[in-house]
């Protein structure tokens, strides 16, 4: 049986992994946001106990492992696999959480896609019969992204309007063959899409179109109806992103009704001085393994259409003039007994 | 049925999907060594057309991917997932390559390990019955990594004894769940192992014990024995790390006859100045796409071990005192018709 049909990007899993448990991790600033009563730890500081910035984000995703394995009641030796990335230069944050476990590790990289993306691969490598325990997880810091991407912290430069302000915080989900929770029952993996956006200071339109992209690949392959979804949720495209997805999705037939984004959720983009919204693979961690997940327990949402995005581009790649490529993997996670 | 018994780090694929066709790029010193008559494409010098190093390095990517797509007869539409990854600061080299490609996109980051980890997911997921077709490519550029890790070539900084040079070259894996070709029918997945190591100038030293790890794993996990092996090569460990990894199986009683590795085969160790080796994602993917897959072509090995091994540090992470997290993936290849 090919679970996953030519011609389209859509993985059927014919055994629905469990997500059994999940712990999200934020920082001072997203604690005092909208969704602090979702997160499980929030820092009193940034720092998380660590050294330095980069420090502070692997000791974020080691939190968010050990808070997410104890809500499970599974020991780290019950794990399989260990999904893991961040934005870090050679993804260390991910590279240091792990050195202290004893698990398997698969390292990724799909910038603010990769919570989807560890979903997506961890889901299949347990539905494939690759083992029965399985996390993905990911993080991002907004003083260690600040000075990788753009200036150091201390030299205040001013930030655009249509800029984005990275997460501080991490997200953790536990996977498992067997078990109750929330299922994933299908994985649409993106291609890399570029429409020729060229300011690193606009991601949300650089990613809007791998966002649309996706979706409607989704409902394509799927043959699902936008009722079907109780709520399709993009990761971080901030508020104009936002806009201009549900306005190329309606260009191409497709109206979404309960269409949001996880970059406009995590802040309170009046009060907090966060222009367009939160950004970084800690954004749609934090508010799927907070906000998302907590609501489909409590019964809020039954579906949800889970959809990770990844502007795919480097300090580097925008000084050598080039735009940037985005991409978004889709991940429907559905509560049981819904047909 | 569990493909990957619990306890271990091995997957055992039911079905070991085939690797279809392969190609290799390399650039010009790479051409002039020894392994000049195993690669596809030899650049006549480094640019290969492009306008700076990390686009040649994407260059170089789209070469090895339409190659081996040309060698295995299939249009780029016939795959159902391309997995790569590179060294680069957000593997663009690896992004920008995609992004020319309508094929769904999982973005890696496992440094040199990164042929090993794509080859291991790509097998893990056609086996799991998602798709019939998958790529699995990896690349490095010796001049975009001396700038990102170390200085600028125009400094002309010394080289340490212990260092190894980063290898110009790419490499692509064709894998089909049907087909004829070497078959992976195993796949060892490493755990992030670090002792200490502080000089990224001895990644060998680093990487070594996470290589002794992960082939100390297979053996137990598989229960086969060394004779089983035509050769069991490691990526890009070069001369020091090779002996050390010598070293610290035979200390646990595994004596390995055919041990080698990727780094130190693909340099004239005495004549090209490279002291220990090569290294880079490129080096064990030119490798393997050359003379290791060719080479079971040809039945000069029927069953190898092809262990990549990954330094996962930055030098941010260097520059904050931190010792080098290492891993290694093992993936076992193997001509049809051995038990």
């Amino acid at each position: 049986m090919n679970k996953k049909p030519p011609g389209g990007q859509t993985a059927v899993l014919s055994r629905p992994p469990r997500l059994l448990a999940w712990a999200s991790v934020a920082g001072k600033k997203e604690g005092e946001g909208p969704l602090a009563h979702t997160f499980d730890v929030v820092g009193q500081e940034d720092h998380f106990g660590a050294a330095s910035w980069e420090k502070a984000e692997s000791a974020m995703q080691k939190l968010a492992l050990s808070t997410a394995l104890k809500k499970a009641g599974l020991p780290p030796s019950a794990l399989d696999w260990l999904l893991a990335g961040d934005l870090l230069n050679q993804c260390i944050g991910s590279a240091f959480a792990a050195r202290d476990q004893d698990i398997p590790f698969l390292g990724l990289y799909g910038a603010c896609s990769t919570m989807a993306e560890s979903l997506s691969l961890a889901a299949m490598l347990l539905d494939g019969g690759f083992g029965t325990h399985a996390a993905a997880m990911t993080s991002s810091h907004f003083c260690s992204a600040e000075r990788q991407y753009r200036t150091p912290l201390e030299y205040g430069g001013q930030r655009t309007p249509t800029a984005q302000w990275t997460v501080t915080g991490s997200g953790c989900v536990i996977l498992g063959r067997e078990g109750t929770g929330p299922a994933v029952t299908h994985v649409t993996v993106g291609k890399v899409v570029d429409k020729g956006i060229k300011d690193a200071n606009n991601m949300g339109a650089a990613m809007a179109p791998a966002a649309a992209d996706t979706i409607l690949a989704h409902f394509r392959d799927t043959g699902r109806k936008p009722s079907d979804y109780d709520l399709v949720i993009t990761g971080d495209l901030g508020q104009l992103g936002h806009q201009l997805l549900g306005e190329l999705l309606r260009a191409e037939g497709l109206q979404l009704p309960h269409l949001a984004d996880c970059g406009t959720l995590i802040y309170d983009l009046e009060g907090q001085d966060v222009h367009c919204g939160g950004s970084g693979c800690g954004c749609s961690a934090a508010v799927l393994c907070g906000l998302l997940l907590g609501g489909m327990e409590k019964g809020r949402w039954r579906r949800i259409l889970f959809c990770g995005t990844g502007a795919l581009l480097s300090p580097t790649s925008t000084q050598q003039g080039e735009s940037i490529p985005a991409v978004c993997h889709g991940v429907a996670i559905e509560q049981e007994g819904q047909g």
